[in-house]
């Protein structure tokens, strides 16, 4: 007997998250992209015809022959990934929400909304309790972190959990493809550094993680008070954000146990044991100038960390450097794992 | 009436800093580079014929007909420039000054040694002073900066002038070209980030500033005692390190004193006019996405620092980001501004 | 005295090419940029405001506080560089001719146009005399050629009229200038090649040399008849187009012939001095390896064409390997010269 | 029951070829690594220590534990492949088929060897009779092709077949991994563009193709006589060739029939579902933009062919642009094929 899998809508389809949205779905076990909507200007077209496929992954048969929607919710589906544009996403990630979806967004609009779970699921899953308290009848919006928050956030949990985090500084080299598609243009970033990123990311870095480390109360989240500066930059590759993260712990510790808090992270994914769930959520690598993006960005499919050089630091009590893939992890990968835990504990 | 110009010894001269050494020699008002020294495989070949010339600038026809020599003195010249790779430049520059030569060297090893100026022209002319208690009969050795430290500095000095300058922290952007020829293989670096730096370079950007700014005393140097934390990346561009910097102050001040006290800084090579002395040796850019190597690494000859993004920082009191041209003010056009400012001093 | 200089207008003055214009026309001898005009978008705005400046040559100054027009032809100006896009640039040049406007225009629209000049100064400065026949009561249109034709018909123009050439087979590598900004995503061509240019590149590259190397007559231009086949691809870098070339010759001769054909090339730019002409339109290079771009891109202020690897052919008589600036001789210098000639000649 | 696979060693271990070689054979049902051999400098040492791991795949856990020896035959094994580099590859080579081995290289030493078969599975398995005449009392060796010519030749193939190819132009684009590592230096190739590939690329392209293509007859191979120009460009990407092929057939057909050869196309490693087989070697794309390296270069594991932009040409009758990956098909991925079709054909 082969079991029915749930029909599933990807929204911005033809963008670089929905394409990532996309080659993820392909041969999920529990899930089935039966919808693609994207702007009018896609809308009609065969996904095929629609979309300028610009990953390696090949752009799966059944999806090409979908023709494209408008961004306008289908009464036969319930669930739907956005990976829309944040100057449309708020307005229409609600309108799917009223409609009775659940919207498991990658996009920045609704994620420090009150009653919006900002979503981890090694770190937070009971903040997906804050859903009942959302104003829609039967739909809900979830959504996952911004692509440098999350590696930075998974590589800080085990720390929060066992010793306590005071302070982090933290400045990233970011891959290309988090400006999405076609996002940075070649002259400006080949032979070149840009030190600022639009949009607010270093504002998101900084904020981000306190909702994540929250708990929920009944307002809402209450937020954590660790204290980031985030400074970040682009650099020229495509895909695979680095961090040079310094930290100061409520407790002291030493090295060793700090690897150890790492190699030893496990969450409910894992307990769990769902499909896009990375064996292990933080590798940590010995070797000195590792982690590098070419070799660990797909790291335990990359939905994984990397971290490595750790070593004590003058100001904060350590450094080190953590690599988590953007578009992975930081964007489809993480999306679609809320979902998968969201099912597993019957929110779908 | 022709002057006749002081003739010069490159060593190191088919390496990349024995290059740009050439490079910036050329039309040179006051040098002109009479030997080229090299390795034994080298010697004896024409320059031309010896060296893989990789600059955009042609090669000097002149220099191309030289014979490259040993790397042993040659009687009739007295100013070496050395670009020699550290595993030789520690012993061959010594020999030199034994013989009554004037090394002004780009290598690390000696700049750290007690009597030895590590010599920023606009920040310590007067450790020049130093060479006089060097062991040689008649020569001397002088050095300039590592390339991720001269940007620092200069960047720092008129806030350590004005304000003091209490703590700094700092991660960098660095381009291949700082580490020589053929250094990086582009495989390590095309589409990736490596996330250390071998040579102690972090050791480097933290120690030498405080050498720098130390004053001379009876025993050589006393040192300035800034905290630094440094943390050395490479990226994949060509040529301009990149620097996030943050930074405590001794004394607190605003946003606009301190850009007023970069774009005011000056020092003694720009009183004195020298040929390779930036007009300005720090420019400030108020875009909020610059500076960028690929625009600014090549302000004022290569000479200047640009900065860019000064705002407040929730751990020290300001982060900016700085960017030096590494192989131009941070290798061979900084070691040839010791020596204009040396010869004008009267020390040549 | 100071001479008065002419005052020009810029079309496009935002874009890539314009930005050239821009940059090339800062401290030219004959002429001033006095007025900059673009889209509505950025009308009305300061020019350094309006515009993403992305060249590493400084904004001048005081086109920076040039206000932006619309394109739309101001009385007291007679001259226009146009670096339009295609899409609005065969009207727009017409309406300025119309106005009585020498239009000096690297868009495509009007090159084949029946009496529109498609120059080079070096090779059919007697094309000029189509401009009486276009049907403006005062003004007319003067193109330069496509980026990759500009370096193709260089470096043919000593075969043609020294041996004569029956075919041409070139596939090119062009670098990411040549689409303008934003032009070229960043995720379409790191670690890639792209084997299509779009707006037919390839057919520009096989019948614009043909109206180049023809001959004025009295219906416009009798065609030359070589026969071209061209490939053309996008490769992973700034500046500079690369092309593999092989040719066949209607008279034999040796390959020190061409060489020496090539190095003696010279024309009227070379002549009368121009202000923007290379000392040598051609040089050719023996080093096995050479040209590259990185190297030999700005020879010659970027206005001249790098050859090498001249080798027989097992097809063709001979293959070698050409490089240009596609920006500079391929756009906005090579459009530059077309307007010293015409002053010269007495067509301003 | 578990099956024991057949032992192998990998000689040149520790370089590019040989790394992707023990990543193919991690896994692979027939072979095992159990000997690693390289230079002195790393005989001795724990593979994991000796290497500089530069793959994406993990390093696999037990080669890591293996002690690397020296380029010595070991008795108990007697399958060695070999990415040896060239400068000792022809002399280790003999001393292991001496000692009894079977060496599959990718050396190009013997290539052209009378009775070492250049084999290409899908294309000339029949010249694997060649070994019997090689002059070893048990070993022998086998080679695959330059990994320019291995793309070209899986292209060509089927129109050799169906039609008849006279002659063959082909100008390729080639990754930075195609040189090994460290190989190509960061600063040659970031920004640039090097028409120039050593040890006889061009003339490699040119000639194996005729002996893939050849015969055997008592003397060895009659070779075929297609005639064969090529011109070889190195570019900035990691892996993947791009090849622009211009090719005229002896019997006229259309364009229709050829895409259908292609992709029709299928030879004894498909019929025998070798386990590293492509499912189809060759994939035609029909977007003008395609192939692309960043797309296509693992498609069908990285071992099949992508061809597009079929389409008529002036001097040839076709041309289309194809794309194989280097150090897959290209190499060690081409060489473990050849092993897995003589284990299957009773050679091993």
């Amino acid at each position: 007997m082969k079991c029915v899998k749930i029909p599933v809508a990807v929204l911005g389809a033809t963008g670089s998250v929905g394409q990532k949205f996309i080659s993820l779905l392909a041969n999920h076990p529990w899930f089935e992209v039966k919808m693609v909507a994207a702007s009018d200007k896609s809308a009609g077209k065969k996904y095929k015809d629609a979309v300028n496929w610009i990953l390696s992954d090949p752009l799966p048969k059944e999806v090409g022959e979908l023709v494209v929607q408008n961004c306008v919710p289908d009464k036969k589906l319930h669930i739907a990934f956005s990976g829309l544009d944040s100057s449309i996403a708020g307005e229409v990630e609600e309108v799917f929400a009223e409609a009775g979806y659940t919207v498991v967004s990658n996009s920045r609009n609704h994620r420090m909304d009150k009653y919006v779970p900002l979503l981890v699921p090694e770190i937070n899953p009971d903040h997906l309790e804050l859903i009942k308290k959302q104003n829609y009848k039967k739909g809900c919006i979830v959504t996952n972190p911004n692509c440098s928050a999350i590696g930075l956030v998974l590589a800080l949990k085990p720390l929060v959990d066992k010793f306590g985090i005071e302070s982090v500084n933290v400045v990233t080299m970011q891959a290309v493809s988090g400006a999405g598609y076609p996002g940075v243009a070649s002259l400006d970033i080949i032979d070149n550094v840009v030190p600022y990123i639009g949009g607010g990311e270093e504002e998101k870095v900084e904020t981000e993680p306190n909702k994540i480390f929250g708990s929920v109360n009944k307002d809402g989240i209450k937020y954590n008070n660790i204290k980031i500066n985030a400074q970040c930059n682009r650099v020229s590759l495509l895909d695979g954000h680095t961090e040079c993260v310094q930290v100061k712990l409520k407790k002291k510790t030493g090295i060793k146990e700090i690897i150890d808090a790492w190699n030893s992270f496990s969450g409910e994914p894992q307990k769990l044991d769902l499909p896009l769930a990375p064996l292990k959520p933080i590798h940590y690598f010995h070797e000195n100038n590792y982690p590098q993006p070419k070799i660990h960005r797909n790291i335990d499919k990359g939905m994984a960390v990397a971290i490595g050089r750790l070593r004590e630091d003058k100001f904060f009590d350590y450094k080190f450097v953590l690599l988590s893939h953007n578009t992975v992890r930081g964007a489809a990968g993480g999306a679609l794992l809320c979902a998968e835990l969201m099912k597993v504990k019957g929110y779908l």
